[in-house]
């Protein structure tokens, strides 16, 4: 039995498309494949469909579990499920993994068709209107012309807003959590350092660490070090971690020695991650966070932009995220009500930082549940 | 002729000390060097130095040139100089570089007498008790009894405050700048991210690159970027960088590709200052800087660490420091005021964030020379 709240067990389905894209760089791909995971029943009007877009680290496995001996479910689990803000019972979600990924949609460490071999470095860059192109295209093959709503946090958030901005007419609702119209110099400045973090690895071999069995592990940990330090905030930090020691680990420099729990925590999760993510998939998607700007297509004019909706909109900020502030998300709410669109906006007290989004904050799931009660299907 | 404002020109001074010196970690060193500067005449009364401390990758060189063709004037001469805060005209100033530093000090890359081969990573941990020890010896062989002011920001006031409270009878007026009482979590990762980053370079060689004629240079310089950044606002590389772009430099990965300002300029951040640091010292000023706790020996009080000071206090931040914010130095005066001691403060408005002590902001510099011009001699 799965648990009570949870999504019966799921299996990942994958959608070939054999069609020519071209991307918004101008490079095109003789066809990609996505991954995708569904939960719920699409009714019979087509009505009820729900698009889950993941952030930089996200993948399609957004709920429930592939086998009951999985020890944990997927990344949103949390917000994914029967009786949950995005309730299954009642919605029909769809969740893939984006293109450049690396969770086995077409990526660097997916084989290029015309070489046979892993794309790696060669792997094009892609955008998040890329992104947008490839889950409108799989939306038609499932039949949805609109979307009840198209909902995400961080990078899923741009596009989310995304989605409102150049598809009104195929979003209901859009959902952007933790988010922000483009980038600041300080985030791409932490991106750009993760970037160099994987660059400087001797493993990286320019990329080709695959074809050669290798992986940057060094790099990658650092990188997602950096990542992950900008998703917590300090309050928070303090509040978990303080200034508690603990006796370094048997792989450590100095066994034995006194370190700072924060330390071996950061470290942990730096090694995990290089575990299972491809340092090629990073630098392309750091690359799409640092170049998104919703206003570029419209003279840099945010309140254009935002005027081009007609989705009803919820934008939720968190009160200690830093990566992502407030302030960010007020730009946008800011510029949608000078554009008269219908939006709500909470901004959230915690300590949880950026990763508040994918945790169960009381205030935040209850609003979040409530507004998707509204969403009419 | 030296600019106006500017002391004249200036040479380093190398004081041996031949007697052993206990550290707070119990290990020993069999003598020791220090490398100083010292600006303006001590008066007979020998009442008017000041100790300038320096931070984690400063020097003894804080102010003017050794040669008329030096490009740049020691890393504080914005603040050091005739008629300017600490006047040379008025004061005998004593700058020098920590042990355990890179610049000339007995530290990683001296010769270990014992050995007559550089120390490497057996260099002893040292702490900023350590260095106001040596500081102190170095007070008594320069015949100065009491300072007329100990001066540091960040990990330059720490050891100022650790003066005023472990000296109170040799320090009659201290002043620390974008300082804290101890490190958060928060602080404490940032360092440990820039040490697994110099741990992580295979040219790192366990400490031992100077051996080797090696130097980990992409880990020094990732090491920097991740500090140079947390020294910025986010405010401040907004008005400096914004998301302007630049044509990539010809040795980055894709040379021509447009890439944005503020990564070619960390870029430069880092590499320059891999080519003027030492790795060894960078772990050992950061491990110093993260053990640093002025209220450790007080049973953790901090305000009875304040209360036993007896030095006149200037305390300062700066609104946009979030390594050391405003906060932190509140806690500072707090504690300084709940104990009856007297004390200034002051938070400077500015976007310069962390490294705003280091620069002439306007009401800093001024209330900075205000409060110096009051230190009785």
């Amino acid at each position: 039995m799965v648990d009570a709240g949870e999504v019966s067990l799921v299996t990942p389905v994958r959608e070939v498309f054999s069609e020519t894209l071209t991307l918004a760089s101008g490079q095109t791909l003789a066809g990609f494949e996505l991954i995708t995971e569904t939960y719920g029943q699409l009714n019979t009007q087509r009505s009820n469909a729900i698009l889950i877009c993941h952030a930089l680290s996200g993948n399609h496995h957004a709920a429930g579990r592939y086998d009951l001996s999985d020890p944990k479910p997927g990344w949103w689990d949390l917000h994914v499920g029967p009786g949950k803000a995005i309730d299954t019972t009642r919605f029909f979600v769809v969740s893939l993994n984006n293109i450049g990924g690396c969770d086995g949609s077409s990526g660097p460490n997916t084989l290029n068709p015309e070489t046979s071999q892993p794309w790696g470095p060669a792997f094009p860059q892609v955008s998040v209107s890329d992104w947008v192109t490839t889950q409108a295209m799989l939306a038609d093959r499932l039949g949805i012309d609109s979307w009840a709503a198209v909902v995400g946090g961080s990078l899923g958030g741009m596009q989310a807003l995304y989605w409102a901005v150049h598809y009104p007419e195929r979003v209901r609702n859009c959902v952007a959590l933790a988010a922000a119209p483009k980038l600041t110099a300080q985030n791409i400045a932490f991106n750009e350092i993760a970037r160099q973090a994987i660059l400087s690895d001797p493993d990286w071999l320019a990329g080709h660490y695959q074809r050669e069995a290798m992986t940057p592990t060094r790099g990658l940990s650092l990188a997602r070090m950096v990542g992950h330090l900008t998703y917590m905030s300090a309050d928070g930090m303090s509040d978990r971690f303080g200034r508690d020691t603990r006796e370094a680990t048997p792989d450590a420099i100095n066994p034995g020695e006194m370190v700072f729990q924060v330390e071996s925590y950061l470290r942990y999760q730096g090694k995990q991650f290089s575990t299972r993510f491809d340092a090629n998939t990073y630098l392309l998607m750091t690359r799409a966070l640092d170049r998104f700007d919703i206003a570029s297509d419209f003279g840099d004019s945010l309140n254009d932009a935002m005027a081009s909706t007609t989705a009803r909109m919820l934008i939720i900020a968190f009160s200690s995220d830093w990566r992502f502030s407030p302030a960010r998300s007020r730009e946008l709410v800011d510029a949608l009500l000078a554009s008269g669109r219908p939006v709500s906006y909470a901004e959230v007290e915690t300590a949880a930082g950026h990763d508040a989004f994918l945790l169960d904050e009381p205030h935040y799931t209850d609003l979040f549940s409530a507004w998707m009660q509204q969403v009419v299907i």
